[in-house]
């Protein structure tokens, strides 16, 4: 029988199996074989071009998805159209912890509807943070339309951080959507109903069913969303829907649209024809022109009330100020989106073949003319579409949503009846190019598409569930996300992404470059609370705090053990785990489960994060690593021991499985020794190599010299026992010694590796 | 101003817009340039070629991945590695309603822990259910570790039908694996724990503490598993890991590892080595070789004792009758697997450089001879290496998992440590090829690998935590599978997806072509149950009935209306909604979220679900179709209404916020009748093609004689209303008649252009 360690040894050493020799394969069949085999054209090879990105190869642009009624945001590459993340949001979510850990529930608790918890969300319109109307890379703002609340999620982590719920709405479809600084970020009621508590009956919708727009005031340094500083504007029960802030020439005000503005109360059960048919009966619905940096002075001068704890700017202080009007827009409309320059806004109704363009300087003239053709039923003063209007464009049957180009006065807008993409020029009023896509259109996003400088050069439209665009999968479709190239005079289709998981409405697309995410959290840290964490536990201080019925368990991770791997506490103790991971290394992400308990924990390097449960049946609860971590992850376990209560002790005194002898001792230090002399080859190669160019190899050689340090620790542990003739001791801390040396090697081998794969060259000293 | 309705019937006519000129476009750029531009090789482009595939293109492969600590299942398209679905199972998922809707809520209550709600699924292996050890394309299996759990997946419609919780497990890795006719799925426990309730002093570990295997009983017919007639062994605490079944020559076996057979209890916070030095202190570990089909007979014979309801055959039991044999195993193992014609066992383990390949003929011989060297300390023979191997073979430090070839003799090995794919030949016992990959590989692919027929074409490697293979999305990196191409001699790298969402242990993959899922449900059907739902409502039939406290609403969704659009109900009521899709289209799935409740349904057409809650609290709850549905789809809307106890109604009666007259409708009713004209202009279009060569054609034109049929419904009740002088009615029911008119135009134009790009041809009549 063959010895093992001896032949991992000689593994280490590079014996024997040629590696590297697969890196001159060959391709064997040709370009044109493979072409014929599945059908492709010259076409598809181009679009194919276009999109595959090798291995280790870049994106240009990274996409933020809603991820509809899954409650998640969706992270994704353009061009090659891979699915990078999904960031929990709403819904709970075990791979990230996200409503597992004491601290991310902690955050989900923050969008509690009346005390009640909800573990969904259904996310529509996502928006980045901006500076001077550039997209800043900082942070995400989602909205939750069936409970009216915003998400705020930190682009340097990627972690949802804050949720405020809205103080006034039962519903928020038109959210999030921010203004040039990220001052504030929009959001609009849809489905009107009274504000604050209790039942209003359906007969007085008239009266006392409101709808409205929350400006709600972001605080760019805290990161957080301030409800105490944001303000409301109530509105008339018309269904507001999208909005988007002005920008240069409109910066200071807001535009919302809206549907149902007949006002109609379906009913179809009682003989009323349904909502569809009252809702879109009237040729137009109203676009809401809000001044928002008006009302800002006025909430700051203290001249806006506060109900409920919250500023709300009544219809008629909003009209005796100057702060909204109405003017008269397309039916059932969709998207309402301003042009960089902020000179022009579009606006596109669902049962309208046209988009309208509004000029700002037109709308601007009749605010300060006072020139109006009359007002609402709530007295809001409309302006006459004639005086707003700079010209209507026929697009399509059903356009939605319109994405500004880089190229001066060229759009896009989606055509859901027509299931196809309408490029037009919005200053001459002509259509320019159309394309067919794959099918029921809603929104579509360019790149860097709502900043004041969009980038052009892709278009991605959001189809809802391709029936046949893909392999089947049963009842429940997957959505399609096209990936068109808008680089040239005309579109062309190049790839077809499904979604997994969720019905996203937009998407909002970034340069990848102005993204710096970390790589790992300063030691101790709680995520969602961005500071150190009380619970922080350093390698060596951990501990079991006992307070009254509640045990604090410090503990830490590192590969690949838990420690403590034995905790005791006696039934119907409250316990609390706090565990910090004590690993650099940007890849040793642990994760830990429990039997019975419904936990799971993501404890990415240097966080900190607790779950607290009722150990309420006495019992053996199994726990352990649910992150690949390394080879011994299986081992890396533990067990929640819970004593009935008044237990007294049995004087059963633990059996070793396994019995060890100095020969087993001896045997392993020779292994160990052997080892060393291998890792010291392989240091040896590694620093005799400009690896310090390399900052991947540097953090591999700075995990590899900890991994060191402790296989040290280990040894000196197992000489000590040897020394006082404990072999059983002696043995499994040299054992313990070699499983850190592994992992030396593992990295220095992993470094080797891409030294040479990297055309690193020798350094002579 | 423009005559909206007007222009929409232009665009109905097809005037002015020049429909379809995008399809000429041509590439502007050459491949040349897009390459050099994009930094792209050859052996890029012949990568892209074989892996990009055209809109509308089909996959050759499903792969079905464990979702990891997600507790989801993946499914995504070999070679274009793209994701179609995550399919929710052990986890709750609002955007298929999965733990939202009392039919799933129902399911996943199977799996609760000691009546705790469990959340959460720790999922690792996924098995296909097999028809003589081909995947038959019926079933697939996927086991929980955390909370020893067997989902079932049904794949006529991939949604999780049931949920088995183990009697006597506290922990299990090691599953799922099915027998050759899915007589039964293998699950193995894996941190040993005192069978049933109570706590056991950890001391007592070689006592009382007892690892084990199950054998779940499969009804193929009724798609179930049969907790009363499975089975259990018994067996010592050593972490019983992976198993396979055996297969053709070693069929009615099983084959399960293990790791830990030193029986190490850890307990680094008391001063002892962790449970990783302890646990891969000895050169080799146990492969557990079972005998189910003689212990099946036995369960049959009634000569296997129940223990809480469940039977178990104890160690002295399978020793007794010839049940359970061990045989020495590389220590550490993961995979166990049997080769296609079942004569080898592969195993190898991450402490090992070898992979051992066993002999069943050999192992065979040793069990009829009965040529043991020994037996463990709870009685089991043990059979000598020598015995049973054929030979060990020298693929890479940390071999992991093995997946066989269609050619003979040929397998492929994941490499942990070397991070790589090491290709052999097991008969000869030599290495022919090895490929780097990046980085972490776990488990790995072939294309219905696991069956007595492997299809070779395609590898995936499983790789952990991606930290440079992909634009960084924050600390917590996303897993990478990489495709491989293996037609060939030398293993090619083909491309590399990120998961975004779970950490993936195995994934499964099967010829697309087996796999045939519904495309709707029957009328009125419960998915969970697989039955006709007691609670189906049929259109017209919509109805509220109280029982009691309870309100049953009896309620049918179909674009753009839900039915009862108001819902009245009392404080303190229990509500239960049920909802059926009338459609019949395949992408008419509707959504249901209401205010407060936490609620989201995913209701696919035909489909029936319910949602249970209490109205705690009066007051107005908007309820709302959250999937995108139609042109229409934000007016799919609705009002809960829970007026306080004793409520007196009072005397307001509803003000229409819109009035109509006779001139109103009368404009109706014209632009209803140029509608019908287009429609009829389609018709005839479509009619006077061979449209009915064309299944997707067909099926739009169902949908759309049936919206036309609703149309006429509601032309009757407008002229009906009009006839009485009723104008403020007659006017909005002639706005319904004209919404179906144009679904009904929105579906004719679709299978216009659908003829149009599929080259339908004139038919003679």
């Amino acid at each position: 029988m063959k010895m093992i360690k001896k032949s991992v040894l000689a593994l280490l050493m590079g014996v024997g199996l040629g590696l590297g020799a697969a890196s001159s394969a060959v391709a064997q069949q040709s370009l044109e074989d493979v072409m014929k085999a599945r059908g492709l054209t010259q076409k598809d090879l181009l679009a194919a071009a276009k999109t595959y990105t090798p291995t280790g190869g870049r994106d240009e642009y990274l996409a933020f998805s809603s991820g509809g009624q899954s409650g998640h945001v969706i992270v994704y590459g353009v061009p090659s159209m891979r699915i990078l993340k999904y960031i929990a949001v709403f819904t709970p979510e075990p791979w990230q912890g996200y409503g597992f850990d004491d601290e991310s529930k902690a955050v989900l608790a923050q969008g509690n509807i009346d005390g009640k918890q909800i573990l969904m969300g259904d996310t529509h319109h996502p928006a980045f943070s901006e500076t001077e109307g550039e997209y800043n890379g900082k942070y995400l703002f989602i909205n939750d339309k069936a409970n009216p609340r915003i998400a705020v999620i930190d682009l340097h982590d990627f972690e949802t951080k804050q949720i405020v719920a809205n103080p006034f709405f039962k519903s928020a479809h038109g959210g999030a959507f921010v203004t040039p600084n990220t001052e504030y970020i929009m959001d609009a009621a849809q489905y009107a109903a009274p504000y604050g508590d209790g039942f209003v009956p359906v007969e007085e919708f008239n009266a006392k069913y409101r709808g409205g727009l929350t400006y709600w005031k972001f605080d760019m340094k805290a990161g957080k969303i301030k409800p105490e500083d944001s303000f409301t504007f109530e509105m008339p029960p018309y269904s507001q829907d999208l909005s988007d802030a002005g920008k240069k020439a409109s910066a200071g005000w807001g535009f919302t649209n809206s549907f149902c503005s007949e006002r109609y109360v379906g009913g179809i059960e009682r003989g009323r024809p349904p909502f569809e048919a009252g809702c879109s009966q009237k040729d137009t619905d109203f676009l809401h022109v809000t001044n928002w940096k008006k009302a800002a002075e006025l909430v700051a001068a203290g001249k806006v009330k506060k109900v409920n704890g919250s500023y709300l700017i009544t219809m008629d202080q909003a009209v005796k100020e100057g702060l909204l009007y109405l003017i008269p827009e397309p039916k059932s409309p969709h998207g309402v989106d301003v042009s960089p320059d902020g000179t022009h806004i579009i606006v596109s109704g669902k049962l309208d073949s046209h988009a309208w363009v509004y000029s700002w300087e037109k709308i601007q003239k009749a605010i300060n003319d006072k020139k109006f053709e009359g007002k609402d039923p709530y007295g809001i003063p409309i302006i006459a579409m004639k005086d707003a209007l700079h010209t209507q464009v026929q697009v399509g049957l059903g356009p939605l949503h319109t994405q500004y180009d880089a190229k001066e006065c060229v759009v896009y807008t989606s055509i859901y009846v027509d299931s196809m993409v309408t490029k037009w020029n919005y200053c001459e009023g002509k259509v320019l190019d159309q394309l067919h896509i794959h099918y029921n259109i809603g929104h579509l996003v360019a790149m860097e598409g709502d900043s004041v400088s969009p980038d052009g050069k892709y278009l991605v439209s959001l189809n809802k569930l391709a029936i046949d665009r893909f392999n089947p999968v049963g009842p429940l479709h997957p959505q399609n996300h096209q990936l068109i190239d808008i680089s040239g005079d005309k579109m062309q289709l190049l790839y077809d992404m499904p979604l997994p998981l969720g019905e996203p409405h937009y998407v909002v697309a970034i340069k990848a470059d102005k993204l710096k995410p970390v790589i790992r959290y300063k030691s101790g840290w709680d995520s969602r609370a961005d500071k150190r964490s009380p619970w922080k536990t350093r390698a060596g201080r951990e501990k079991v705090v006992r307070e009254g019925n509640t045990v604090h368990v410090y503990g830490t991770l590192i590969r690949s053990h838990i420690t403590p791997e034995i905790i005791e506490v006696e039934e119907g103790d409250t316990v609390s785990i706090h565990l910090t991971n004590l690993e650099r290394a940007q890849d040793e992400t642990h994760g830990f489960a429990m039997f019975g308990q419904n936990v799971n924990l993501s404890v990415e390097p240097g966080k900190t994060v607790s779950y607290t449960f009722k150990a309420d049946k006495a019992g053996v609860y199994p726990y352990y690593c649910t992150e690949f971590c390394s080879a011994l992850h299986l081992e890396m376990q533990g067990y929640l021991l819970v004593k009935p209560k008044g237990y007294k002790a049995t004087d059963v005194v633990m059996e070793e499985g396994q019995k060890y002898t100095e020969a087993d001792y001896k045997k392993q230090v020779k292994t160990n020794i052997d080892t060393q002399a291998v890792i010291d080859s392989v240091v040896k190669f590694i620093t005799s190599h400009n690896y310090k160019d390399f900052p991947t190899v540097v953090a591999l050689v700075e995990d590899a010299t900890e991994q060191l340090g402790f296989a040290e620790e280990w040894k000196k542990k197992a000489e000590a026992s040897a020394a006082k003739g404990d072999f059983q001791n002696a043995t499994l801390q040299a054992g313990q010694w070699w499983q850190y040396q592994v992992k030396t090697a593992d990295l220095g081998l992993r470094a080797k590796t891409y030294l040479e794969e990297n055309g690193a060259k020798k350094v002579s000293k």
